[in-house]
């Protein structure tokens, strides 16, 4: 039975960047408060959450104040730290969703392709390489080109380099953070690239309806619902994330990345360990957003329904230009006065060239298509300008 | 030209109770903060809010201080002081919408109908009653029995006693506040009760689709949306209501309750200056929410598309049994499973019979109509027990 107090429970989140900001903005709704640990002054998260506890991610006596301030603890960042995690868990008893130990499994690419791949989950084929020799072997084993990845500290595509039999494999390996935190997958002909937001609960999964991601320079810029493809497509998309899920350990939301095949099969690319930004067209799109699905997942309450509520385009704004602390302004009038049109800004104190600053996410009003939807995102997004 | 900076706007809001929490849970997504006043520590809206300035409501200094940290300022309640407001928009340059000498209208019955008499809008035949002579000539007007009223300081049906020939007069004048503070309005036979939620904007107006209202014991229990009644009756509804803001000053929701009598026929009954409870429905149900269409109007901003996203049904959850300061627990889990339906806890700190204590909202998942949405969300609304 779950029941609600006065004052309600309380969720520390660890991180208090635009996913935790889109956290408290779910959970105040359920009367659930959130408290956020960044280092950060003033970070995105602070003006919706209750508090911030301002100190690093790795900060043990930090997130020992966090623990026992809430009732359930959870993480918006895979820098999270995994050790302090697991012993404040033990420490003080509070619950923490998902459980700190998945981190390894997203921190390490190749502990976490061997451990879906002995799970039957397909993933692109891969090989671990100590050496430059390694790297050679590998890619007679899975063709050239292929791509050399970072075992650990990739993000946005950093840490990926395509490699052939001409590359320096030696200087390509040191590239990617040398011996010991390298791996070679093969390279992926995919026709589009998918995602799907699974959800972990107490008693069960659910799953959203399959997006389909644009991403440019390795950013995604769009998703779109539902994904332009069959329907066998994104049947098979959604079971194999589910069959992500039993890799995974503890309650939440995941946000699965998947590679759809030219013969319509599906492998996996990359887990988040949280709310992810190709979920957040669920805010407006679905009938329960990803936001509030990982907060009842974290709390062990009932899911909620994930079905579409109508096609919807999400498109994020990116920062362009320079660095500025101060100066960023853009004009939004376009997308304020566009019906359907939705604005979610995250009072970040600094643009930088493509941060994810906000997002817009336009939902039907009449009878548009996805591609209309897709379309009217993209001009909207395009019409803003920073100073 | 709308611009967005980085901190962006901050939004002062004197009242801090679930309208100032719901108010702050739409403002955040827009990268607007919100500061609350509010006398009560820890109120509703003081975890989404960025800050809480605990002060009563008349409390110049701290409304002074309100401003200072603000941009724009408005007020969730008719107990905003008006002249602290006047005089210090005037001493700050922080401009207050809607415009406080709006609330000299809504503060005084009789001072409202007279201005919307003249303005042409409907309302019921009323007069002033200042004796118990007068109420004997207004009976004999306006035909018995009709409903004597306090010009002042009523609420949710409070200071409100139907009178006919036979009442003490003398005894009905002095219980609802006696001279000067009295009115007879015509008892009003009414079909249906409606309300329309509408904007005024910097530029031009907007409203809601109208829903329909189901009060017992003077108290708003459930809103359905489109109302249950003729096309011609909603849009009679909906110019009325747009003829409501001409008589109103300042920007910004106002919530205008009306009847719609046997013959098609609107009056206006009460107007909120602010976003209000019947509106509720419009965070799931409508393409924007009334908090949302608040924040942009009282900063200028362009208004957000106010078309429905389908059927809706919202019930309130008001508190049963006792007085209560920490036990109140309510076991939500058919609320939280039930497809379509999206959980409002308030976060009060304590409950009392008949308090606000949430509010749930149904949307249509498959083809329910409004009535089954009705019929479900009572139901959710009953499964919930209070400790």
């Amino acid at each position: 039975m779950t029941t609600l107090s006065t004052p309600g429970p309380t969720l520390g989140v660890v991180g208090g960047g635009q996913l935790g900001r889109m956290l408290a903005e779910a959970a105040s709704p359920l009367g659930v408060d959130v408290l956020v640990l960044d280092p950060t002054t003033d970070c995105p998260a602070a003006p919706p959450a209750r508090d911030q506890i301002v100190a690093e991610f790795d900060d043990t006596d930090a997130i020992r104040d966090l623990a026992e301030r809430a009732d359930y603890l959870t993480f918006e960042i895979e820098l999270a730290d995994q050790d302090a995690l697991e012993r404040i868990e033990r420490d003080t008893g509070v619950p923490c969703h998902p459980k700190p130990a998945t981190l390894d499994l997203i921190h390490d690419k190749l502990v976490q392709k061997r451990a879906l791949a002995d799970a039957g989950v397909p993933v692109p084929d891969f090989r671990e390489v100590e050496s430059p020799g390694d790297v050679a072997d590998a890619l007679d084993d899975l063709g050239a080109p292929a791509m050399l990845k970072a075992r650990t500290g990739g993000y946005d595509g950093r840490g990926n380099i395509p490699v052939d039999e001409d590359t320096d494999h030696a200087a390509a390996l040191a590239e990617v953070g040398g011996e010991g935190n390298a791996m070679v997958e093969s390279f992926v002909d995919y026709e589009r690239e998918l995602s799907v937001i699974a959800v972990q609960g107490d008693d069960g999964t659910a799953a959203f309806p399959v997006g389909e991601n644009v991403h440019r320079e390795q950013i995604l810029r769009e998703t779109v619902v539902p994904a332009r493809t069959s329907d066998d497509v994104r049947d098979r998309a959604r079971d194999v994330a589910l069959d992500v899920l039993d890799v995974l350990d503890g309650r939440g939301v995941y946000g699965i990345e998947l590679f759809e095949h030219a013969d319509g099969s599906i492998s996996v690319n990359e887990i988040a360990p949280r709310p992810h930004n190709s979920g957040h067209w669920t805010i407006e799109g679905a009938h329960s957003s990803q936001f509030e699905q990982h907060v009842r997942a974290v709390l062990g309450w009932p899911l909620a329904a994930t079905g579409l509520r109508g096609p919807t385009a999400m498109a994020n704004l990116l920062g362009d230009g320079t660095d500025s602390r101060d100066a960023a302004i853009a004009d939004v009038d376009a997308i304020l006065e566009a019906p359907g049109a939705n604005l979610h800004w995250y009072g970040k104190r600094e643009t930088r060239p493509l941060r994810k600053m906000g997002h817009v996410t336009c939902v039907q009003t009449a009878d548009e298509s996805v591609g209309d939807l897709l379309a009217g995102a993209r001009t909207l997004r395009d019409s803003i300008a920073f100073d």
